[in-house]
């Protein structure tokens, strides 16, 4: 007999890329930074006495919760430390949407937005994002109407890469009755000349919170480190009520710290990142692909390229085949919308150059 | 404005126990294990390269679950790796209980049930023990007659430490209509003596699920790491949909092996605080304590001492208050039924020796 409730049962989990052993694989399909983490971290990790493990860690991360809140300029009580982003998406979904209530998104978008609505049993507002992969300029009022009480928006957006500006944020962040979740997963990742900053909007407006990770920008996707920040008002019925008590082992708390603390290796990883997009972007553009122009560390490619015998759709799926056959793991997208793209994570100049060098083998070889 | 759900603006948090950083402070408050965990974790953390932490981990902590299905006779699908016992509740509550559904639990109970339960807007059936601390005969009656689809028992019993034999458990599984949970996050305390094993519970019904904890008996509450065993049909839906889609950070995953993969050194710390459990039981009694005999690592003590200007309530509140002035954090327990009851983590001999010493000078002070 089965015991799962009814909407559990209906549902489809998340479906996660894959995470192989080997570490001959080149991996260009979740996004990893490539580049590894701040060298405090290892510090951090020898200087670790185990035995302190035997205590409960502090149960609300505080001296992580401090230490960004003084980087964005808030109070502590304006951010939550979470088990990586996702979890922050499951507490603002839990906190904010009644089972049978709407939860609105940008269609495609990261497809874990779905499977948390759908585990709450409630409705998906899903507004398709226009052809050039931005907002629908109706997006508010769509959401309005469907009575969403909480809209995430991933911004940089994935999987095409776009930037919406926080002007835009502001406009969307006043128009909409509910919350707005803006998800910055790949917000490090933005050009430093578009000044691009919307921790403001966490002053300006009571129903605003902005994800962010330490899984992409600080290269810790293992570490599971993510964190919230809005509205005090907003933060803690998430904190104190909605999270599981013990969310964050101490561990992880203290590399947190530690990798959060040194911005400037960072920092460091994410301009070699922007560059190897740019690189990466003309050069697949000179190949023959589709790619909308980004600022993450990933790039959504189509091929152009094909003959009589196979559609661009055909070509992607014998691409990706390819690529997979020579140790290169990329994304194929499943979405209808995005007919079978191709998403590649950045990767270091190798990499890259192993991915390119691997596509004109493929595409010779295929007489494309 | 409030953009909190009217169920989560109307219920309370867990309420945690008081996590001092003072290292001098004696911390017989939060139940943990007084002795440190196995020297592999230490060596584990030596071996592990920080630079690993930048992939993703992997999603289902596939070495842990292979590695406690084995140690249980269980099949890899039959176990989900959780984070902390905490989370073990949640995914429970979320994949069986429908909002507006019921929950049964025996009342009192650890305090974070009620809360799981609130957070998923359900009733909760809360059936009263008896006075000698074991289940109401009707128990399974009410929860079936409240319509309960899961029922979360503590086993041995948290805060009184009294244990539920086997045959009991079985009993209790069949004539549920609902989901079982046996909370075993004690159970490595039980005296091997009378070969308590639910295990077996697994293989037999399709309806129980029994949650582990290495907080506890194996000295690391810091790493919030916990698992759920069952029917595979129980463990599906949980692993694949409700839970967050990467719980288990690669480095608890490793450190969570090194110390589960070490059951002699656990076995160690059990028999340690066994023996200490059994000395402080008995110094207690001897001071004028009523204490259930208890299987866990814990002790549920009512003074039953005072004196014409305080009553035994009024007693328990002065001495948890002259105990934190010394330096000694004990619980206090709110519930009703409790009725202000200590409740003492069995510590340290050096610990439990400075606790009775300090007992002595406030009862002789306060001239009890």
């Amino acid at each position: 007999m089965s015991y799962e409730r009814d909407n559990i049962r209906r549902m489809r989990g998340y479906s996660y890329g894959e995470q192989p052993d080997d570490p001959d694989i080149v991996k260009l399909n979740t996004n990893e930074n490539p580049y590894p983490p701040s060298p405090r971290v290892a510090e951090a990790l020898a200087a670790f006495d185990a035995d302190r493990l035997r205590r409960y860690p502090p149960p609300t991360a505080g001296p992580f919760r401090a230490l960004a809140a003084e980087r964005l300029g808030l109070a502590p009580e304006q951010v939550l430390a979470t088990n990586g982003g996702d979890e922050a998406l499951r507490l603002a979904v839990t906190a904010f949407v009644d089972p049978g209530g709407a939860f609105a998104m940008a269609d495609p978008s990261y497809s874990l937005y779905e499977v948390l609505a759908h585990v709450q049993d409630c409705r998906v507002e899903a507004v398709p994002m226009t052809q050039d992969w931005s907002l629908s300029a109706d997006f508010a009022e769509r959401a309005n109407a469907a009575g969403a009480r909480l809209t995430c928006i991933v911004n940089p957006h994935a999987p095409s890469g776009t930037l919406l500006y926080a002007d835009d944020l502001a406009r969307l962040a006043e128009s909409l009755d509910g919350v707005l979740l803006i998800d910055e997963a790949y917000v490090d990742f933005v050009d430093p000349e578009l000044e691009h900053d919307a921790t403001p909007l966490v002053r300006e407006f009571d129903n605003v919170l902005l994800l962010r990770t330490l899984s992409k920008g600080y290269s810790l996707a293992g570490l599971r480190f993510g964190f919230l920040a809005g509205d005090a008002g907003l933060i803690e019925p998430m904190a104190t009520k909605v999270r599981d008590s013990y969310n964050q082992d101490l561990l992880a708390q203290e590399l947190a710290v530690a990798a959060f603390g040194d911005e400037a290796h960072a920092r460091q990883t994410w301009r070699r990142v922007r560059e190897e997009r740019n690189r990466l972007y003309g050069a697949l553009v000179a190949r023959g692909f589709r790619v909308p122009p980004s600022q993450a560390n990933f790039l959504l490619a189509w091929p152009l390229i094909g003959g009589p015998a196979a559609t661009p759709e055909q070509v992607s799926v014998t691409v990706f085949e390819d690529l997979r056959a020579r140790g290169i793991l990329v994304r194929l997208l499943e979405h209808p919308r995005l007919r079978r793209a191709l998403r590649i994570t950045v990767g270091t100049r190798e990499e890259n150059e192993g991915l390119l060098a691997a596509l004109d083998e493929i595409v010779e070889a295929r007489c494309y």
